[in-house]
C-alpha cells in the first residue's frame, strides 16, 4: 500500500481560507496599545552604541536623553506606516517564492540550537554536517516554505566563519528563501554579498530575497550589533524581522497583557528605525516570548499563558499592518520527543496559526527549549505542519461536497465506501501524515511496538537519502565557494 | 519545591471568557443546514422496532412510510425548539453540579474502552477494578467535571449486570454528574431507579442528575434499543445526548460538509423525539465522527478533516440552540501514549474547545481509537485539560495586569523577577502542569531520562493512593448495594 499525501505544496501559496481567530476584543486591544504607548513615553527604549540610530530617531522627532529614546503616544506607530503590509520573499527557484502578509502562511524550521539529537546517536553538539542535513530536510518537505537561518549552530566551524558556510548551504542546498547573518556588521555584509552573487544587486535593490532577525535585548534595549545589522539589511532593502524576546516575569512583567504591550512597544521602535533607514523596507513584526515556572525559574513553552500571548500579538501585529512572525511555533521544554513535546508543540502551533500569524519560526525540530534540534521531532512536527496547512484551507460546501448522489445510491444503514462520490474523491479527501499509525495493535506489536519518535528515524534518513540538490547555473556555485574561501582566508579563526 | 496548580476547580464553573471560534461563514452554515433538510425530506431516517416512536413522530406531522420517517424542511428544527439552551446537571454534592450550555465547559473521561493499559502491567481487558479506578481518578481531578459513563467496560462482570456495578460506582465513589445505562430498557430503568434512591424522585422529576447517550446507528437509523432508552430517560426528565456516529466515507459521504449536514439531520430527529416524549426535556446535541484512511480503512483521529468537522458541528449546534457535545475530545488512533497520541489529542481538544463546545467526552485516557483506556495517557490528558481550561479564561487587561509599577522599579535591561508586581502574582499567574518537565537535560538524564508517559505512572498511583471517597448519608450506600444485590439475584448471568 503506497502512502499518499495531499499535495500541500499547492496549499502553501494558495493561502489561508479560514478566518483568523480573534482572542481579544477591540477594547482589550486598545488598552494594550495604550500601554505600549505608555511604555514608550514614560520609560522609553535604550539604544546602546549606535549613534547613527539615535540620530535617525532624533531627526524623526523622538526625544533622546543619552541612550534613552522616548516617543509621544502614537508617534512610533506613525513611523511604522511606510512598512508594506504584504511583500514577496523571493526564492532562487521562483516557484519557491513566498508572500509574507495577507492570507499567506510561511513555515520555517527551528533556529539557533547548539545541539542536535537523534535516537541512534543521542544528543551532541551540532556540526556543519547537521546544518546541511536540516537545510536538505527543510528543502525536501512541502510542509516548510523557508530554509530558515541558523537551523543549528555549526559548532565545528569557527564562530567568525560560520555565516559563510551557513549562507553557502542555504544558497546551494536549498532554493527556498532564507535568513542571513546578523551577529556582526561584516557578517551581515558578507551575507548580502553572497546573495547578490546569486540574485544580482539590481534585483535585490528592488526585491527581498532574505531576512535578518533583529532580536531586541529585552527589556527595552537595542544593542548596536542588532541595530547595525538592521541598518545594513534595510539599506539593502532586504527584510528585517524585529523580534523582542521576553520571558514573562523576567524580561517584563509576568502577565500576558504586559508581555504583549511591551513586545508591541519594542517592536514598533525597531520597525520605525527600519523605515527611517529605508522607507518602504519590508519588515516583519516578530516576537519571541514564553512563560516561566516562576518558582524554579525554568522556561516553559506551549503554556496557556504563552499561547494566549501569541494569539494577542498576532492580532496586534495585524492591526499595525505589518506581517506577523508569531512567537509560537512547535516549541517545548521537553527533553525528549515524547508526549509532552508534542502536546506543547501542537498547542503552540494551534495558537500561532489559528490567530492568523504569517510567518512561523521553529515550526519543526525544536526540543529542550531550543537547545536541541531533534531529527525525530523534526519529522513529527512536519506531519503536524501538513495537517495544520490542510486545516487552514477549510472545506468546501459546494454541491459536490454534499454527495447527494451517494445518498441516492445507498440509503439508511448502508455503507458509503463504494459509492461513486467516494470513489471520485478518496485519493485527495484527507491529509495523510507520514508517521501517524492508525493500524491495529496486533500489527503494531508485531512490528516492534515502535513509538512515533522511533518510527520517525527511518523517515528522516529516507528523506536525506532521496534528497535532490536544486540546480544552479554553472559557475555560480564556484563563485560562491570562491567568495567563502577568500573571506575565510582573510580572517584568523575565532572560537568565541 | 512544592508543586502549585492554578485552582482550576474555580475555573470550571466560572465559564468560558474568550470568544468561540467560528470556522464557517453564515452562508456555509446555511448551506449545511439546507443539506440536512434535504436529507430529511428526500432520504429520511429509519426507526427500527419502536412503534411508539413512529406514532409520536407521525402525530407531530412527520411523513411515515413503513420504518422511514421524512420531514419537510425546517420541521425537525421546529420540533427541537422546546429543548432548553442551558440547564444544570446536578451532582449529589451540589458543589459538583455543572451547567450545560451558555459559556460553560464540562469535561469528561473516555467512554467505552474494553481494554486498559498501564506501563507496568501492559494492555489487558478492563475489569470492574479498573472501572473503579477511573471513577476515582475522574473524581479526584479538578480538570474533569463529570464522572462519565462506561469509563471502561468491566469485562469481568456479566453483560446484563454491568450497569448495576457501574451505577453503584458513579453514585458512591464520585459525587460528580454521570451517565446511566442505555443498552436495554430494564438497564435504563435500573439506572434511573438507583439515581432516585440518592436524589429522590421528586427532585429528579424537576432536575437532571444523569445523562444517557443515545447513539444513532448512522447512517440514518435509530434502533429500538436506543429509542426506547431515549424515551425512558426523557420520560424521567433526565438528559439525553443524541450522538450520530459517522466515520466520513463509511457511514456518510467523505467530506466534512456532508458529515456535518448528516450529523445535524440525524441529531435533530432524535432531539425532536425527546421533545415529543417530554417537552422541555434537557437534551445535548452530540456527535461522534472521525476520518478514515480511505485506502486502508483504518480509523484516524485528530485529523484536520475531523477537527474541522468538530468545529463546524459546534457552530451548527449553537445555532440550533442546544448544548453541544463535541465529537472531539483527546482522541487518537495511536497504540501508545507517545508523540502521535498527544499531537492528535491536543489538536482534537483545541478544535473542540476553541469552537465553543459545551461538553467534551473522551477528554482523558483514550488510546487506540477508543479500544484502550490508558492510565498514563489519562494523566497526560489531564494536564492538557487544565491548560486549556486556563486558556478559556483569557487574560486580564486591567491596570494591575500591566504592571506599570514594575517598570518604574526597574528600567531597560533590568530583571523583573524581584519586582513587587511579580511578587504579588507569581504564585497564581501560571497554570502549572503536573507531568511537564521544564528542567535541564542533565537533571532529567540523572533521573533516568523518563519520557512524559513514564513520569505519569507515579502520578496516577499517587492519585489513587490519596483518593478520598465522598461522603454519603448512612444507609444510602446500603440501600444502593441492596438494590444491586436484589437485581443481580433476579437474573442469570449473561456474558454477551
Amino acid at each position: 500500500m503506497t502512502r499518499h499525501n495531499t499535495p500541500v505544496e499547492s496549499v502553501i501559496f494558495s493561502g489561508r481560507k479560514i478566518p483568523a481567530y480573534n482572542l481579544l476584543s477591540e477594547a482589550a486591544l486598545s488598552r494594550i496599545e495604550d500601554q505600549a504607548d505608555w511604555i514608550l513615553r514614560e520609560i522609553g527604549v535604550e539604544f546602546h552604541g549606535d549613534a547613527t540610530a539615535l540620530e535617525l530617531l532624533a531627526a524623526a522627532g523622538a526625544k533622546i536623553n543619552g541612550k534613552r529614546v522616548r516617543f509621544e503616544p502614537g508617534h512610533a506607530r506613525e513611523l511604522c506606516a511606510t512598512s508594506p503590509s504584504e511583500f514577496q520573499l523571493h526564492g532562487r527557484d521562483p516557484t519557491r517564492t513566498v508572500t509574507l502578509g495577507g492570507d499567506n502562511v510561511v513555515l520555517m524550521p527551528g533556529y539557533g540550537s547548539p545541539f542536535v539529537s537523534d535516537l541512534k546517536n543521542g544528543r551532541r553538539y551540532a556540526t556543519l554536517k547537521d546544518f546541511h542535513n536540516f537545510v536538505k530536510l527543510a528543502y525536501s518537505t512541502p510542509a516548510l516554505h523557508h530554509s530558515g537561518g541558523t537551523v543549528v549552530e555549526p559548532t565545528d566551524v569557527p564562530v567568525n566563519k560560520r555565516h559563510l558556510d551557513m549562507m553557502l548551504a542555504h544558497l546551494t542546498l536549498s532554493a527556498k528563501p532564507f535568513m542571513g547573518s546578523v551577529t556582526a556588521p561584516e557578517r551581515a555584509r558578507d551575507s548580502i554579498e553572497m546573495a547578490r552573487l546569486v540574485f544580482g544587486r539590481d534585483f535585490m535593490d528592488r526585491n527581498a530575497v532574505m531576512q535578518a532577525n533583529i532580536n531586541v535585548n529585552s527589556p527595552l534595549i537595542y544593542d548596536d550589533t542588532m541595530t547595525r545589522a538592521l541598518r545594513i539589511y534595510a539599506e539593502a532593502n532586504q527584510c528585517v524581522c524585529i523580534s523582542p524576546a521576553i520571558f514573562a516575569g523576567a524580561m517584563g512583567p509576568l502577565s500576558p497583557a504586559a508581555v504583549a504591550a511591551q513586545t508591541l512597544a519594542e517592536a514598533m521602535v525597531g520597525i520605525a528605525l527600519s523605515q527611517l533607514v529605508q522607507p518602504g523596507c519590508p519588515v516583519v513584526f516578530g516576537s519571541f516570548h514564553s512563560s516561566m515556572n516562576l518558582r524554579t525559574g525554568a522556561l516553559t513553552f506551549g503554556s496557556p499563558e504563552a499561547n494566549m500571548t501569541t494569539m494577542a500579538l498576532t492580532q496586534l501585529g495585524r492591526r499595525l499592518g505589518v506581517p506577523v512572525r508569531s512567537g509560537g511555533g512547535q516549541i517545548t521544554s521537553s527533553n525528549a520527543p515524547d508526549g509532552q513535546a508534542m502536546q506543547d508543540s501542537a498547542g503552540a502551533l494551534w495558537s500561532t496559526l489559528l490567530s492568523g500569524a504569517h510567518q512561523v519560526w521553529h515550526a519543526a525540530g525544536w526540543l529542550e527549549g531550543g537547545l536541541v534540534m531533534s531529527y525525530e521531532k523534526f519529522i513529527l512536527d512536519l506531519d503536524h505542519c501538513g495537517a495544520m496547512l490542510k486545516l487552514l484551507q477549510g472545506f468546501d460546501t459546494d454541491d459536490e461536497s454534499f454527495g447527494r448522489d451517494a445518498y441516492r445510491e445507498t440509503g439508511p444503514g448502508q455503507n458509503f465506501l463504494s459509492t461513486s462520490h467516494t470513489l471520485r474523491h478518496y485519493t485527495t479527501a484527507n491529509f495523510e501524515p507520514r508517521i501517524s499509525d492508525a493500524g491495529p495493535y496486533e500489527t503494531w506489536s508485531e512490528n516492534g511496538s515502535l513509538r512515533a519518535d522511533q518510527r520517525a528515524t527511518a523517515q528522516w534518513r529516507q528523506m536525506l537519502d532521496s534528497y535532490q540538490q536544486p540546480e544552479m547555473k554553472p559557475g555560480l556555485a564556484v563563485a560562491l565557494e570562491d567568495f567563502v574561501s577568500e573571506r575565510k582566508a582573510a580572517m584568523p579563526d575565532e572560537w568565541y
